[in-house]
Formats: C-alpha cells, structure tokens, sequence
C-alpha cells in the first residue's frame, strides 16, 4: 500500500481517483471477482472490486438516490421491483423508503458483495429483512430471460462496468428480456457511466434500448465523486409513456429524508447539458 | 513523474486525482508561484500550480460556461465586468461571447500564468484582442478597494484555492469593495469549491456576502472533473433584485455555441440538493 493511498487507474479516460486509507479491513477473491475494503481517513469505508472503487461511505447516497427516487417517482405506482447487481444493498434501501412498493427482488452474482456490505456498511443493509425484499445470489441475466412477462414496475441494473460478470447487461437482448417482463408504463433503470468520457456507450444504450421496443429514454447525469471523472449517470427506459414528467407532489412530500434528491433536483437532472443534447437527440 | 501520472493529493479531503500525462511541456517559478505544463494523453495540456490543477483542456468548458453564462443572463444588461484572477483567459472567453458587454477588465496578478495560457491552452486566449477587453497583471484586491462606486455589472472572481495569493478574496473586506463598485442589480460571481468537502466555506462566503449588503446569495453547482471530488460550485450574490430569474428567452436564443450551458441547464444550476438546502436556507 504505496503511501497509504488507494489509486484506481482509469485507463479508458486516462485519469485516477484515489483515497488516503489506512487500514484494509478485508479482502475475499470469489468465483467472480476480487473484493477488497479500506478504511479511508476522510470517506469512511471504501469498496474495491477487480481495482475499481465501488463506493464509500461518504459518497454513495448520490448514486442511491438518483438511481432510484426518479424512477420510482415517474412511476405512478411502482409495486413490483427487481433489482439486478446492487449487492451492497444501498438501492434495495432507497426503493423500500417507497410505500407503494410491495415487492423488490434483487439478485446480485455475488454472495460476498452482501457479506461483507452487511459488516461494512451496515446502514445500507438496514433494510435488508423487510419483509417486502427478497435476496438472490444468482444469475441475473438469466433471472430477467425467465422472469414471467408483464409482472415488474421498475426494472433496476445496478452493475459494475460493462466488462467481465456486467458485460451482458449492456445489450439487446438483456434489455429485451426486461421489457417483455415489465408492465405496460414500466421503466428500466441503468447505471450508465460517466456522460463525458463514455458518452458512445450511452448512445448505443438509448440505441438499443429502443430496439428492443422501450418507447422513451433519458439519461440523467449527477455527481459521483468516486467513479471516474467524478461526474455519473443512469439511463432511463420507459414501456410506453414519457419520462418527462413525474409526480411532482408526491415527490416534493415524500415521507423519508434525502440527502441529494428533491423534486427540484429531480427535474435538475432531465436537463440535458448540451453535448448530450447533441449527441442523443432528447 | 514516477509512472507517467500526475497526482493531486488533496489532503483536505483525504482524495486524489491524476492524469496520464505523457510529457512536462513547461515549468515556471514567478513571484506568485509555482506553474507547470502537462500534456496528458486523455485530457489534452494540463496546468498545475503549486500542486494543484487549474485546469485540462478537456474538461475545462464546464466551469467557464457555468462561471459566466448564468450570471450574464441573471443580468438585464451586463455592460462593465470585471475578472479577478482568471489568467487563463477562459472566462474572458465566454464573458465577451455576450453581445451587451462593452468592456472587461481582467487582472491576475500573475502574468506568468496568461504568458503558458497563450502557449499552451491558444483556444481560450482566442478573444484576448478583443478590443473590449483589457489584461492587467496586478493585485485584485486592490483594484476592487480602488474601483469607482457604482462601476460595474458583474465581478468575476476566478482564482485558486482560498489560500496562498487568493485568501484576501474571500472575505467581507473584499465583498465590500465588490458591492460598492457594482451598480444596482449588479452581481458578484466567485468559484466557490466542492460543495460535498467545502460546504461551511461555502456558507461563510454567504453569510459575509451578505453582511456586506448583498440581498441575495446563490450557490450553483456543476460538474468539474479535475478538481477535487469532481463536484465544483460558483457562488452569486446580487446588489439589488434576485437571482431565480433569468433571461431565459435569450439564453435559449444565445448566439454563440456552448458545450454544457443552456437554458435548460441554468435552470436547473440553480436547484439545490437537500443538503445544500439545508445548510444554506434557500
């Protein structure tokens, strides 16, 4: 541990991020990836998988909430949720702060991202046993190739990079089987990586997914400190109806704290910078 | 440059960000610092000082347009600006894209700093001849205690770090000397750092802004990859009048092309994440 700094190299954009650290709590190598966590002086604890930063403690409520609480707010009533990746179980937690949702299945490939979420960032495990959440450690491609047609509100890929165990998530046919089992007005929800250096990556998402039939799309960009560049974003599908507008109201009343996400800051990010304007034509 | 990667390590915030870089292209001491030239392989040339970047050719864009373009379309007729700091000439750049201005006075007290600019960053020096602009290298903070009362439309502050050369220009002596050169209606517009790390900065700079007689006070947040934690903000205080309206007409008219600035996205600069709303009361 060269200085007691974490460095992800990113070499796709030719730019690091890193974090003072001084302590390595674990470290598992699994049949799927390498999962290493840090204690960090200044961000809690920090997740590393294959060398890449995860999330820390300090930082992941943007992603949790801009991954969930617009999707679930343009939803008029979203009661039947899956949720695939999201291990360290941060998005479980901000979908269950919704009440109209009575189901949420996440299947995550990986046991160990859970065990150790659960022992090192237990407030996102918080929610964990409620009884509407039901855990899987299995295949989620094919989870979503069996899953029974017309049966989900809200679809969400919570994923690494498209490379390795997430590739098959970045595609048609993944994004085929997740609108055949979505409900007329349903929406998949992608992470969809940095708007500045992986903007071709968006495109070919948009592209794809409408393909496969989902009628809108929308990207929306946030800030993520950890993931490189600093700047992130989830990609939007919808089967059938808009994605402009959600409820306002509901959201500007919603019975649960945020720490980024308000009805102010959900209609923030449908704004589009103009470059991404440009480049997919929303 | 021990693996051909120049690191920032920002110890305020226990985080890192580096670039590949390829080549050191240029390296100055002056009286005032410490500067350096990169060119990096992903970001095109980057600028160091004393440490810490200023600034790549690839990302630069996003805090140029977000410093200038949303303060000249809150004013009704931005006629007389004035940049401090700002040696990069960018700022100058987007200031003078605006048909209405009529003069802008820059002074950085580094002329060091605009000398590389014109070397090595040639495309945002490109309006230096403008016959409206004028470069002085001298101290700003004196120039703004000397600035005749009721001068100016809009003041620019565009430095570095609170530290080191920049410090006297965040406080209320300097805000004073601000609010009593701007005309009624007038707007001073500061960088104002990592609104996740820098947030009681960020309050003091409202609560000394507006003991000096500004009305009201706004904190814009935007993307910044290559500054720390990669979420940036620029700070408006306005001598007269508010600062949620804005010409949205023109702006969505503008004459000249930007990459990240719209109307859409002023709008939605000015939405404020629950915890900034929290800590700043607006």
């Amino acid at each position: 541990m060269p200085s007691n700094w974490f460095t992800e190299k990113h070499e796709a954009s030719g730019s690091s991020i890193g974090y003072r650290v001084d302590d390595k709590l674990a470290e598992a190598s699994t049949p799927f990836q390498h999962i290493e966590i840090y204690r960090t002086t200044d961000w809690g604890n920090l997740m590393v998988i294959d060398g890449c930063v995860m999330l820390t403690s300090r930082d992941n409520f943007l992603y949790h909430e801009m991954m969930t609480h617009p999707a679930l707010y343009t939803h008029a009533a979203p009661r039947n949720v899956v949720i695939i990746g999201g291990g360290d179980c941060g998005t479980l937690r901000e979908v269950l702060r919704h009440p109209d949702v009575e189901s949420v299945v996440q299947i995550d490939i990986d046991e160990q991202v859970t065990r150790l979420a659960e022992k090192y960032f237990p407030e996102l495990c918080e929610s964990n046993a409620d009884p509407r959440a039901k855990l899987l450690f299995d295949d989620g491609i094919k989870y979503m190739a069996d899953a029974a047609p017309d049966s989900l509100d809200v679809v969400f890929v919570d994923s690494t990079d498209p490379v390795g165990p997430a590739e098959g998530l970045f595609n048609a046919k993944f994004y085929a089987s997740c609108f055949r089992a979505l409900r007329e007005g349903g929406i998949l929800v992608q992470q969809s990586e940095s708007p500045l250096v992986l903007l071709d990556l968006i495109q070919s998402m948009h592209k794809a997914m409408r393909e496969v039939g989902f009628s809108t799309t929308r990207t929306l960009p946030f800030p993520q400190p950890c993931y490189p560049t600093g700047w992130w974003s989830c990609t939007l599908a919808r089967k059938g109806g808009g994605l402009d507008a959600f409820r306002e109201q509901d959201a500007a009343a919603k019975p649960f704290a945020t720490r980024y996400y308000n009805a102010d800051m959900h209609r923030a990010a449908l704004a589009q910078p103009e470059f991404m304007r440009s480049a997919l034509h929303t």
